[in-house]
């Protein structure tokens, strides 16, 4: 396998260190061909590796989604009326999954990390996203059919139209491999380039024939009006952290003015996607899971850390990655001493959330993080990791977990003025100062009403900007400044610098934030994908290995038959199950034992209980106890029963424990076929 | 008392007598003019009573708003943006004790009657919510000033304005009381009725004086666009129940084809108010939760009615307020029997929801429900009941439950043609079918491709309308059908009808549906109000008396001072709460004891652990355990506390049992006044 995959690194490698050499020279332009090139590289040996795994680790993902559907996991929102694209609704057994990974995430997250949850509206007005950058950036490209108004998005449409240019047996090789070079530089391209490019290969719409417009840029929030007046235009949250930015004072507050803190939100976020596909991957309305940890830049350092720095875990380093080489399993405190993570904290979110996806039930084998590469990370951030589950769809990422520095708070500190910062005590120190001294005569003069504009916007610059100012005054006697949406020019009678020392005892601090991002669909998805099963010799027979904390019912109660004498055990055992608050189901239709099992399993239900003659029948009652992944039984009495299945539900007990503690039992079939 | 109420109670009778005499003569115009005045009575009647209750029982509400501020229950959102009215944020108590109302409904609704719960998208098409009558009806009308463009609901502008007049002095007798009469009456208004009183009243803008433009009609869905096309217009989902209805089908199989089954949905809803007001009882994103029971319209007796039949609850009969009368205790049984409740499938919920509501806090006596009149009720309910607060406010319905009939499903099912019925095995009968024969020749020679439009209609229209048509064929040789947006006339040569006897062996059955409603909001703000009190002789110490399972914490851990001696013991009990899932807060912080208990108090923790010196110095190591409501203390071992307190949390266990157990701790202060 290496061998084949040899010449594959090499070319990754070799074109990794063009990049380095280029980002030497500052050669910009170069840069993002090249950057592109190496993302095509990777993509391809990545490509390569995943065809060379053995098969039998795919899921038949025909199969699986046929159960999806079959038993309602979830299914196309609003079907009845010819269904929405991007949309899905989760029925009973999905819903319950998904609450059940939700309750888990605040287990493994909230509590155990004392995190102050908050709810925050989904409903945005404009101004917010407007300072996030996401009214401005938070776009894709599209074109239209000239004639029908059927949309595309443009990258995957010339894409696809230049694929099948290069299939054509007459394509020269040179026009080919020129076709593959736009390909591979896809994401770099300008709405101008793309405009050309759609000209150049004279692409069409691919369903009608007709002329397309040339690409324009989409935003991809939904957009609404909120109240009657039809002037505040609002949109749907595209991600849950704004709320956290936006609540950091009354959090902190909450938190008795200190650092570091965590704040997290549970929700649904949005996104208008031009043409959803990927199932649960890529959809309109989907519910997030996010943490926001604030914490001081001079202490970036988590008192915990040592609880995870034994893990080891799948890494696949921004180096690794330029360089050819295979992601790597490491000690998380290794990866954090040799600095390939950048800081404690965000090695202690790696691990916690390493931990909690092998909770919820993803493989080992098939989780990795993966490190941004320079290029792909925002220019604001300075190191991001994404948790990726393998499935048949290849490497998704489920998780970012990003330090995001200060960028953040000070982005809306900059845009409301209102300082968004932590206050910390230290030995009392000397510090330098630089205000401006505003003539307020002279502004009130100039700007009457609007004077305190001015001089409120004078009062909050920072050093680095008045030293700029100052130039510009010396130079041309004059600045301006923009403060709600008006400018103003400021002169050198109206304002002179003034610097100074004082002695100062509190020092403010913008804290850094790190911020787990967790994408609930996705994890699920990949959930349904690493817990798919088909019985050995019974293709019809499948099974969801969902680990009992999650299942979406922890145990199925089953009467022999519907015999009505066996009807007092079966509300014995609901009526103790419920009061337990463990989730559970009875099945007393007609059909086999064997029968109603398969039909359990097919929707993960964890364990399963059969009354049969014998607990009517004997003193003790005694009932059997089916564990679902392994088919094997006990029997124990009817009263202890509701009590194991809780412990086995919220994982305090495994299934080798009950089989130690009571009579493995193996009459009636339950794992036989019919 | 009741001599004051005497004569209201007998204006409200009288006036109710002439409505059921209107009624019966059919006197439309006369009976909604009568009916407006029977309610205005009815109003005068219940502030009446509500003045001459005792006022200690009202509780002080800008201090409890005071708390929930300061302490960020919840806040406006988006307030460093300058607020948008009718959002707010939770924050973590808030955001907590959010998250136990609904885990307890869950509990008490979800897995005690086995409901399948379900989780749909909020962004709704517009066709489903033009079936469901949103589109047209769910709107306020609204004026706006021609200058500034602020919009003000009309019914509430005017009301403010006629209130104004009447209160000056000049106001000549008869002139205040035709406004009066038209304040009585501002719910029938039409449109044409509002814009005459504006210009008769001279209504301008309250804010500056300026003209109002005529009133229109302003749908309070927020719109916006799924999709890049621009051309599907989507809503956010004014409620959560549609997506239960439209996944009837899917549901039904879930259960296996069998009736009666409930599904619920718990989820945000939207509503784009006009001019939003009266904190969290009225704003634009709120949570719900809804219950759809789906029941054989034949069969609406509920087997486990027997469980709540002894309750004794305050109802208030339709009959009741017609009359002049009281809400009056009755055992829900006896309402039932006596047809006051339609039928057992709806008292059995008005029972579960008032078990509930107790559960989660209210006041017994401050719930009370409220029967839909006849008139109030929407035309295809058979019943409806408000389960109402008590709170500041008045009395402010919470949870509705109605039974809807068949309405919502035969509504979707005739825009969709999808059959949303269940079937039911019946002995076999003879039963009389009549069905359009069409002439396929004909039809497909006259409407070519648009053929099968024709014939797919004419072959799912039932035996009323082919009568109908029938009628119009004979008398004037064709009919017309609207289908998929196209006209098409039918012809004598096209159609003929068709009548004989056939033998069926399952009959199709469209389900009637309870729906309990629940606006968690208003539960949440309701739950406020009830459980705030004023520690006595301390004006300045105030808590909020939630029940432990809604608690947002269930206990605060406490060392006497921050000395590390006390850290291990703090550590110990935090982890094993962690472990059995028991949310709770350290507060190591320099205040006294009782200082800091009056801060856990002020955000309702349950309970509370102090560890003192005894705790480090002797064996076995002991800590006090303090109940918030009696302040009352025992003295238990360390390791016995997280047991305790989880027990406590979960409802298993009453502090009256604790004390039975525990010896009672009178030691260091908690309950006194520093």
């Amino acid at each position: 396998m290496e061998e084949v995959l040899a010449p594959l690194r090499d070319a990754v490698k070799q074109q990794g260190d063009l990049v380095q050499q280029l980002k030497e020279q500052g050669a910009t332009e170069e840069l993002n061909k090249a950057v592109a090139e190496l993302k095509a590289r990777k993509k391809i040996l990545e490509a390569k590796e995943l065809s060379l795994k053995p098969k039998d680790d795919i899921v038949d993902r025909a199969k699986m989604e046929d159960t999806l559907k079959r038993r309602f996991f979830y299914d196309q929102a609003f079907a009845i009326y010819g269904g929405v694209s991007g949309l899905y609704d989760f029925g009973p057994v999905g819903c319950a999954l998904k609450n059940n990974i939700l309750q888990v995430w605040r287990q493994h997250f909230i509590q155990e990390e004392q995190i102050l949850e908050i709810d925050c509206t989904m409903l945005t007005p404009e101004p917010v996203l407007k300072t996030s950058g996401h009214v401005d950036k938070f776009a894709d490209y599209m074109v239209k059919d000239s004639k029908t108004g059927e949309c595309y998005r443009a990258d995957h449409l010339l894409k696809a139209h230049l694929k099948k240019l290069m299939s054509d047996e007459k394509c020269p090789a040179e026009k080919a491999a020129e076709m593959d070079d736009v390909i591979t530089q896809m994401d770099n391209y300008s709405q101008q380039d793309l405009a050309d490019l759609f000209v150049k290969y004279n692409v069409k719409s691919p369903s009608t024939g007709n002329d397309l417009t040339p690409p324009v840029s989409f935003n991809l929030m939904f957009q609404t009006s909120i109240g009657p007046g039809g002037n505040m235009v609002g949109y749907l949250r595209p991600e849950t952290a704004q709320g956290m930015f936006l609540n950091f004072k009354r959090l902190l507050e909450f938190n008795q003015g200190k650092l570091p803190f965590g704040a997290a939100q549970i929700g649904n976020s949005f996104r208008n996607e031009i043409s959803p596909r990927s199932g649960l991957i890529r959809v309109r309305e989907f519910t997030m899971a996010e943490i926001e940890h604030f914490v001081d830049p001079n202490e970036k350092v988590h008192p915990k850390f040592s609880n995870v720095a034994d893990l080891e875990i799948t890494l696949f380093s921004s180096k690794a990655q330029t360089s050819g080489q295979s992601a790597q399993i490491m000690r998380l405190g290794d990866a954090v001493e040799q600095g390939i993570i950048n800081n404690s904290v965000l090695g202690y979110f790696i691990g916690r959330i390493y931990l909690y996806l092998l909770k919820v039930g993803l493989s080992k084998s098939k989780v990795r993080f993966r490190q941004h590469m320079e290029n792909e990370m925002a220019h604001y951030a300075c190191d991001c990791w994404d948790a990726e589950a393998l499935n048949s769809y290849g490497w998704i990422e489920i998780v970012g977990c990003a330090d995001r520095s200060c960028y953040d708070l000070t982005c809306h500190s900059r845009a409301t003025r209102v300082p968004l910062v932590a206050e910390k005590s230290i030995t009392p120190k000397v510090v330098n100062v630089t205000q401006f001294e505003a003539n307020k005569a002279a502004i009130g003069k100039e700007y009457k009403k609007d004077a305190k504009l001015v001089l409120d916007y004078l009062s909050v610059c920072d050093e680095c900007y008045i030293s700029d100012q100052e130039k510009l005054l010396s130079e041309k006697g004059e600045f301006t400044i923009e403060t709600e949406g008006k400018t103003f020019t400021v002169t050198k009678d109206m304002v002179s610098v003034k610097r100074f020392q004082k002695t100062i005892h509190v020092e403010e601090i913008v804290p850094n934030v790190i911020e787990p991002s967790f994408g609930i669909g996705r994890i699920m998805y990949s959930i349904f994908e690493h817990s798919f099963h088909i019985r050995q010799g019974d293709e019809q027979r499948t099974f969801f290995s969902f680990p009992a904390p999650v299942s979406p019912y922890k145990c199925i109660i089953l009467p022999l038959s519907p015999n009505q004498e066996f009807m007092p055990f079966v509300h014995q055992l609901s009526e103790e199950m419920t009061r337990n608050g463990v989730s559970h189901k009875t099945d007393n239709s007609s059909g086999s034992i064997g029968r109603r099992y398969a039909r359990a399993d097919e929707i993960g239900v964890a364990f399963g209980i059969t009354i049969d003659f014998d607990t009517v029948n004997k003193t003790p009652h005694t009932a059997t106890l089916r564990d679902r992944d392994s088919m094997r039984q006990i029997r124990a009495e009817v009263a202890e029963l509701p009590a194991v299945v809780c412990d086995l539900a919220n994982g305090i007990l495994t299934w080798e424990e009950v089989e130690e503690k009571f009579p493995i039992f193996e009459g009636q079939e339950s794992n036989k076929k019919e």
